[in-house]
This record gives C-alpha cells, structure tokens and sequence, in this order.
C-alpha cells in the first residue's frame, strides 16, 4: 500500500509517518520509484504498536525505540517479551527509588509469593500511591491490599490466558501490550460501575 | 490554626488556598484580627478533598465546587452521596454520547444484572476502551470482559466494606473519593505485578 493508505489505515498522519520512518522507529518501505515507496501490513501492526506505547502509555519516542529493540532481541523468550511489553521489566533497569513505603510493598509481595522483579516498576507505582494516602491523611495498610491482590491474581489468569494460543511471541507480546494498557481503563470502569451497583444494592430500600 | 500552619499541613500552598478562598471552595477562617484569621480541622479536610479532585481526578476549580456543593446538599441520602464520590452520578447529568459500542455495554450490564444509571460516566469510559481496541484492530468481544466484571464485583465488595464504619456520610464520600480515585493506580500495579508472577509461573522452566 502507499503511505497515504497505511495513514488512513493506521489513524497515523503522514507527517508523523515519515517522522517515525526518520527516526527509524519505522522500516523504510520497498522503493517502486524515486519518490514512492510501498508499504505492507507488518507496517501497520508495526504503527500500531507506536501508536499505543506512544499514545496510550504516554512513552517518548526515544523508550519506544528502545522497547521494540528489546522486543526484537528477545524474540526467543518469551517470558521477558511478555515481561518488556508489560511494563514488568524496565528498558535500561534503573533501580527504584527506595522510600518508606518500599519496604511495605515487599512484604506485600512476599505475603502473596509473587515472583516479582526488584526493579519492577509496578512496585514503584505502589509504593507511591501508598505514599500519596498517607499525605493524604488516609493512610493504608498494605494488609488491607491483600485481597485486592488476590482478585489481581485472578486477574492476570484471565490476561495470560488471552495470549496461550498465540503462537508467534512477538504477536503475543503486542498483544499483551494492547490488552494491558488499553484494558486498564475499561477495568476501572467495570469497577466504578460494579460500586454503583454495590451501593444500590446497600443503601437504597 | 493559622494559614501558613494549614499550607503546612495540607501540603497547598498559600496563594492556591487564598485563591480557593476568594472563589468560595473554601469557607472563611474565623477572623482573630483584621489581616489574620484562624483555621481548623474542617478546612484541613476539606483542602485535602480539594485537592484529590483537582489534582488526582482533574476535574476545574468549578466542577470541583459543584460537587462539593452536591455532597453538602444531599448529606441525607448516602447512595447519591457514594455516586456523587465516586463519579457514577455526573454534576449536571449531560447523557454520554451513544457511540456503537454502547449498545455493547448495554448488554454487559443487562448480563450481570448491575444497577448502573444510564448516565454513568463510567459506561462511556468502557465504550470508547471497546472502539479503540477496535480501532488498533484487536477487537474484544464484551463478553471477554464479563470474567472480568464478576471480579470487579467482588472488588467493589472490598471497596464499599470500607466504608460500612463510617457513620458521617460526608466523611464516607471523602473517603470513598480517595479509595476510589487513589486506588486505582495501586490496583493496577497489583494486576501488573501479578501478571509478571502469572508469566514467570507459564513460562519460566
């Protein structure tokens, strides 16, 4: 196809295109003529990974670059695709900053015997909303998380599960990696809609 | 206590809590002398609601003061209180747009037999997650997500149990604002950490 198609196909600008065709995010197309060039649907999943690392989870094009590099290395394993395209595993393993709450998020971890990695940046996360309740005047202990991270547990069964007949796992990590970032909103709304449901359910006669 | 104590305390500072003072967020301190006056507890946790409005949830200085001035009005009535909290009942009751994918969601509520108002924001949320999932061509039939919404059911179980002690309905949506707002991060680096647990368990020997 021309640029013109995968752009209306992709929801991508042609502007933007030839931006990632520059900065090699994206494979130059087979040249039919000086100035044409044509392009095929691993362009398309490819924009489409852009799109949602770029978009959706609000990466720089430069860690973009860098996670679908580390995709493409790891192609054999399959356990660190899944881990990159989650966001388990951190693209040039900075270590977290360690503050009060890191310790609680351990003991959280170790309470669930999860085999999380120290770097993870989920563990980061958690310790800063921790962080925030506490200066918030609400602070939570992590034990009331554990039933929260039990249903987690179950959660994540459904997600892995979603992704075993996928045979190619580099097609399964771009889908672990759309599944991820663009379901967590829709899980939030399930769960303010399922409140709303509780609450009737409690409190209205 | 005085206002320097309770930019202190509350973590907002000077200008910003003058500036919520003139716009009426906030009400009067008791006035100890002609430039000073005196603050309590009641402004403190009012500045940390606030706060979790425009800063965790975004929403303007005017939508802010609208919902506060809803929970003030329906003190009595503590479903529409936990609604207004929790962003299930929208200030102003604009209806969300009818895009294809609401008609799916329809059918997801009907199917778990929720109690969701039609108006809830948290239905156009999990439309428009469906037409973008569309749109990057990995389409997610809704009833792929119903495992998933018989889980957050059970969360919201967790969520409203935290609220069952707390006699004060104003202080019950306070509270059900922060858990609900904050928590979300916190839920979302547990499924992400749970995922990695879930992966490692698959797919290392």
């Amino acid at each position: 196809m021309r640029i013109s198609e995968l752009s209306r196909r992709s929801g991508v600008s042609v502007t933007t295109i030839k931006y990632y065709l520059r900065e090699g995010l994206l494979a130059p197309g087979r040249h039919t003529a000086a100035t044409q060039a044509e392009y095929d649907d691993q362009h398309l999943r490819r924009l489409r990974l852009i799109r949602a690392l770029t978009g959706v989870r609000g990466l720089s094009v430069s860690t973009t670059r860098e996670v679908l590099d580390a995709l493409a290395e790891h192609a054999g394993d399959t356990h660190r695709l899944l881990g990159l395209a989650l966001g388990s595993v951190r693209v040039g393993e900075k270590p977290a900053e360690a503050g009060p709450e890191a310790a609680e998020v351990d003991e959280l971890v170790e309470e669930m015997d999860w085999d999380v990695h120290q770097a993870a940046p989920a563990r980061a996360a958690l310790a800063e909303t921790l962080g925030s309740l506490r200066d918030l005047g609400v602070p939570l202990d992590w034990r009331t998380l554990l039933p929260y991270a039990r249903l987690a547990e179950r959660t994540a069964v459904l997600d892995l599960d979603q992704l075993e007949h996928l045979e190619d796992p580099l097609e399964a990590a771009e889908r672990a990696l759309l599944l991820t970032v663009l379901l967590e909103p829709a899980l939030m709304a399930l769960r303010r809609m399922a409140q709303e449901n509780e609450s009737a359910r409690r409190h209205t006669p």
